[in-house]
């Protein structure tokens, strides 16, 4: 069976898991935390970086942040993971959901002014795939109502955005929060974990107290204040530093590990593009003019569910693993019975019809190859499949 | 320097993260999270567990699962931890501080029946130092009033309460949930991470849930429902198996960890019983009747703040870390100005005169003989240092 994802290994994890015990801390905030959290600021110029036990740990110390209030509104695709939502919902937000766009995941930029209300406070775009939202047009919006960005860039390590004065800037640096993921499906991972990045520097004192359990123990340690307590809402976000270890042995394989998925990515487009879509009418990845591509996935969408489906059956009987991805949130059993919104087609249609393909930089030619001529060969035989 | 705490490591640590890397699964629920929910199970007889990231996220859990509510008052005693409160503070709940024991630290179960209201939804009893609180009351108080109780055990692992009818209970057994903590100064640990215990078989459902971001993923994967989605409010609440293989190392040393630290705890307190407490009125530690000692932490108790800070510094000065503990929560500066109750004397007390002492698996024979010389030269010469 070729696997959809198979978890990433330099080599060098357990030898940095093994100084990290040997230092005599592996809780959090310990050496490879410290060097992670340099990696990021220095190497790769993030503001200010924490580092967490998981993306969803980084979205919730957002909404603490933003200081969201219930029947505050935020606004988010429905195509996303559901982890978006909950970490607001938790503080008692109102999801105001939007539709994606027609020709990528991402949330629709032009839909979103008319969701904007008096209680409107966040906009959360999401990266999806990596790929950029149209951020000009939403930190536009967020500058013209006064709203916080909070990126969701779970996906989006080693990605980018061109605004429009051609600058390119990293995707995770733009909103004034941003959150990271390092699951194990994706480019740069350690298990569970995840990292948030604040951008606006009024909320780096707080960040650090409410990751700390709501205490002053990072500015007692500085020797700020002379000893720590009790002063504010807070959770334990921060992550063991065996976590940090691992994912610092990824960080270190960056660009090779970014070889490796780029190369995967191009030959599945190089095979697909102008087959699929052009003779079959299958969707393939769309790169906006504004976004690169970090290849964290390699995705088809089908015609309908059925289709898919069928697709995603006939390749699990020949030994691949392809699997769909979101279900529309304002669709969920949670929520449906309170979404008074309009019909989000886009949304539904991924829902229904996107299929992500085995990815990972282990994944061999020959895997590749029999992948995609399994493929080609269900779209050249398909009415056989399809019934 | 003899430092306070040393992360205990097995040597097999390393080994089982090995085995998780290969497994293919470092995510959570891999095949070293599974080992240990079934160490926990059935060698250890609790009745369900959930490793969590910690125990502040357990206790999270457990505040979702009683379905704490804007005004609901939960009661724990002011001496503990800040996530004992935070993690009901995050739902909206009031919190109401009791007292300590005057001759534990442990909650004051004489001064528990007085603060409750109809308002009350949950008491949270915190066994300090793995020493139990007094269930039975507490137990009966719940029914009582029809109250949830949800056990702080985050210093308990292999410590019990030997009921009215003279049956051992293990701690986290007894409550409808507890909460336990694998931070690197406890007994067995993960460096980050905890774990929630689920006694009353109403939670079990939920519990799953909510730790898998508010999805029914697990029902899915058991094949019980054909589809999976955004069912709850919930977290990212499971470790990465990473974590869960060195935990699993520690769990399989449980027996030869706990006789190092009985042994240690036994020389501090052959070695002060009769000396400190008789010639000098220093507090050492009480186990109630009804509770076992689990040599989590020796702790020795101080006349006054100015005391302390005397002999804290004076240790220091010998190479010694000898730390304070908690700050009573009624007076931090988050809750001070919202605090209406009693003085609670025992828990400022405990806050100003209590000292913790090196306390981990590998202090040597002679680092401890240093420490307690140290200590008992201190008190012989004490005029010398305390002014």
């Amino acid at each position: 069976m070729i696997p959809f994802n198979k978890p990433y290994f330099s080599g060098k994890e357990t030898q940095y898991i093994s100084e990290s015990i040997k230092s005599g801390k592996i809780s959090g905030d310990g050496m490879f935390t410290k060097k992670c959290h340099r990696f990021f600021e220095e190497e790769m110029s993030f503001e200010k970086v924490l580092l967490t036990t998981s993306c969803t740990d980084a979205l919730e110390m957002a909404a603490i942040l933003v200081d969201i209030q219930p029947g505050d509104e935020v606004i988010m695709p429905s195509y996303t993971f559901v982890s978006t939502s909950n970490a607001f919902v938790l503080r008692g937000a109102k999801i105001i959901f939007a539709d994606s766009r027609k020709d990528h995941p991402g949330i629709d930029e032009s839909t979103i002014e008319e969701l904007i209300t008096p209680q409107t406070k966040v906009i959360v775009p999401v990266h999806y795939a990596g790929v950029a939202c149209d951020m000009d047009k939403i930190m536009e919006l967020a500058n013209k109502y006064n709203l916080f960005v909070v990126e969701d860039a779970a996906q989006s390590i080693d990605s980018f955005y061109t605004n429009k004065n051609g600058e390119k800037q990293k995707l995770g640096s733009i909103g004034h929060l941003a959150a990271f993921s390092f699951h194990e499906t994706k480019n740069i991972i350690s298990g569970e974990g995840g990292m948030l990045v604040i951008n606006d520097k009024r909320f780096e004192g707080r960040a650090e107290i409410i990751r700390e359990k709501g205490t002053n123990r990072s500015a007692f340690f500085r020797g700020e204040v002379d000893k720590y307590g009790w002063v504010d809402i807070g959770s334990s976000f921060l992550p063991s530093d065996i976590i940090a270890a691992y994912l610092y042995a990824q960080l270190e394989n960056l660009d090779s590990i970014q070889d490796k998925r780029k190369l995967i990515w191009e030959n599945y487009d190089n095979a697909f593009r102008g087959i699929l879509d052009k003779k079959y009418g299958i969707g393939l990845p769309f790169i906006p003019h504004f976004a690169s591509n970090n290849a964290h996935m390699y995705y088809i969408i089908c015609k309908n569910i059925e289709e898919r489906s069928s697709l995603l059956k006939f390749l699990k009987e020949e030994g691949i693993l392809a699997v769909f991805h979101y279900l529309s949130l304002h669709k969920s059993k949670f929520f449906e019975d309170s979404y008074q919104g309009q019909e989000l087609y886009q949304s539904d249609r991924y829902s229904d019809s996107l299929v992500r393909l085995p990815f990972f930089p282990e994944l061999s030619m020959q895997q590749q190859d029999l992948i995609i001529s399994k493929i080609i060969f269900y779209y050249n035989n398909r009415k056989r499949y399809n019934n």
